[in-house]
């Protein structure tokens, strides 16, 4: 199955829902909608609002024998605040629902909470509201966040242009890493507690994100949530733009290749569950990128080309076609970090 | 187990989250967080946002075996509207996080889109953004939605006062007793289909909610999801009141007994799922509220009185206390409308 296809099967879903809810007249209050890292629309004097939600389902996004429930409290907000960073605002207010089969200890959602608590309480973030429920066999989670960004601040996916500069935040791959270790169920070594507590208890870039907008240094931004390869497909589709990587400068955790399954290059390429930032900058300001932002370090990886739709991998004096191989959940065989297959609809 | 025991499971729950969450200076621009129909907080010029979020679990809220895919898309976006009618708001955006087995057929999600984008155009609610992914056994959804109001109309759960007098819109009970039809799996006899109806297909009260917002007639408002025994405790606990209900007032559709297992009273005390507004008006003010708005009757059925937390149900010339038995999620034993038993956790 050719990359096209696969990422046209979620475009194809956009565009259906897109179409059974047309007939609807926009808004002039809405400025973005689907299709982006959140919805936009105007809030308090001189801001937007934004929107967005992300769901983790058991067996599909987490598997219980080595998720507890703080980590899972933790991700379920984490994965959402990091929607919020890819626009560069603010995260305020978020709900959740969360459904609890009878399997689940009694202090289950206490240990939930406090984990998402914790994080919560690091980004200034406030539950506001949520549903409790039952479920019959698996445990299934929904956040749904909202944030600030001022209008002439705001970062979408799709401002990129040929020439501009990409840069990635943190490390890639570190999540992917960490997730084999763990369905391994031996022992982690020490030095790669690191690469499981990515997996585990991602931090979203907020204080980048709001770092690149307040000095409108990036020209679109996006957060890496299921591996460059997709992400960058995507930001490149949303900017009608192609993008060319350069191999050699992928930032990946050191950790010695033969307790890992597959190379390094594969985790960091496709792995997903990053939650790094992927921004473009336009040349003339690639140079007041710093290499650390809030002690994150940010690496150029390479440039946004003309070549709409294509993601080119240099290596040495060769170029690949890199296909978008992170996680769909609508494709039919994956390679993507997830706990099972994902299906096909 | 006592009905104070009931409601403290779910009260209780929510005092946890808030101290699992505290320690966060609640900010300005928060009005109103859990406990009410949605949160409130700063937005747009002259208004405040609404934010609440509802969750749809198979096996738990819905049988697939009667409901349809279009059915599902409708409920799910008119429970969260629900919401939004009860603060006296227009509704905005919403999204919708759903997972989906693949046992599933592939034109489900289509058919529950477009039952969704129905509801949607009616109330001009916009779809912005969401999470469709995979399950593996059952399917799950989630909306969340923004609304609307100027701050001057806000209605919360919170105001009603000794004296109000109490109304509800619409007939109760209709829902539970469609879904006791539904559940016999027999023909539906043709004059019970409006019954059947009003369980699959809820009709949010947004036009009821305006109505009472912008004359400001409503001191306290909330909407009957878990039936009227359960709302009402519940509006009583928030403004710190008791309630007296006439139970001779109490509007309930025509249908024939012996098609029933309880007593018809019994679906419009505690049945749930009718999705009507439950609201107090000041004496002053309630002579000024009119039978019908916009055609949905409107019957007042009691008032509220000074004895905090007792909700009286008076019949003839004795009255009796009426225990919260809607549906809570956290309770032992279930008697709400919901398809099992609900869990203790």
């Amino acid at each position: 199955m050719s990359t096209q296809h696969r990422l046209d099967s979620e475009d194809q879903l956009i565009r259906r829902i897109q179409r059974w809810t047309s007939g609807l007249r926009k808004p002039r209050s809405l400025h973005e909608s689907i299709g982006d890292d959140a919805a936009v629309f105007e809030g308090r004097k001189g801001h937007l609002t934004l929107l967005s939600t992300d769901a983790l389902v058991q067996g599909v996004h987490f598997d219980l024998r080595y998720t507890g429930p703080a980590d899972l409290g933790w991700k379920a907000l984490a994965v959402n605040l990091s929607d919020i960073a890819a626009m560069g605002g603010t995260a305020r207010y978020f709900t959740t629902s969360i459904c609890v089969p009878k399997t689940l200890p009694p202090d289950f959602l206490d240990a939930f909470y406090r984990g998402m608590a914790r994080l919560a309480k690091q980004h200034q973030v406030h539950l506001v509201g949520g549903d409790t429920c039952a479920s019959r066999r698996d445990l299934f989670i929904d956040v749904a966040i909202t944030g600030e960004v001022k209008a002439s601040e705001l970062l979408t996916r799709s401002g990129a242009r040929p020439g501009d500069w990409l840069f990635v935040s943190g490390e890639l791959g570190g999540s992917a890493m960490g997730l084999e270790l763990l369905r391994r169920r031996q022992t982690i070594p020490s030095r790669c507690r690191k690469l499981v507590r990515r997996h585990l208890r991602p931090e979203p870039r907020l204080q980048v994100g709001r770092y690149l907008a307040r000095r409108r240094l990036a020209s679109a931004m996006i957060d890496l949530s299921d591996g460059l390869s997709t992400d960058l497909h995507r930001l490149c589709q949303r900017s009608q733009v192609g993008a060319l990587i350069e191999s050699s400068q992928i930032p990946i955790p050191s950790i010695l290749p033969k307790l890992l399954s597959k190379p390094v290059l594969s985790y960091a390429l496709h792995g997903g569950e990053d939650y790094e930032l992927l921004f473009a900058v336009p040349p003339q300001l690639g140079s007041r990128v710093p290499r650390r932002i809030f002690g994150i370090p940010v690496r150029r990886v390479g440039q946004i080309t003309g070549q709409r739709g294509k993601v080119l991998l240099s290596a040495g004096n060769h170029a690949v076609l890199v296909a978008s191989e992170g996680f769909d959940h609508f494709r039919k065989t994956g390679r993507g970090s997830s706990e099972t297959a994902p299906l096909s609809l």
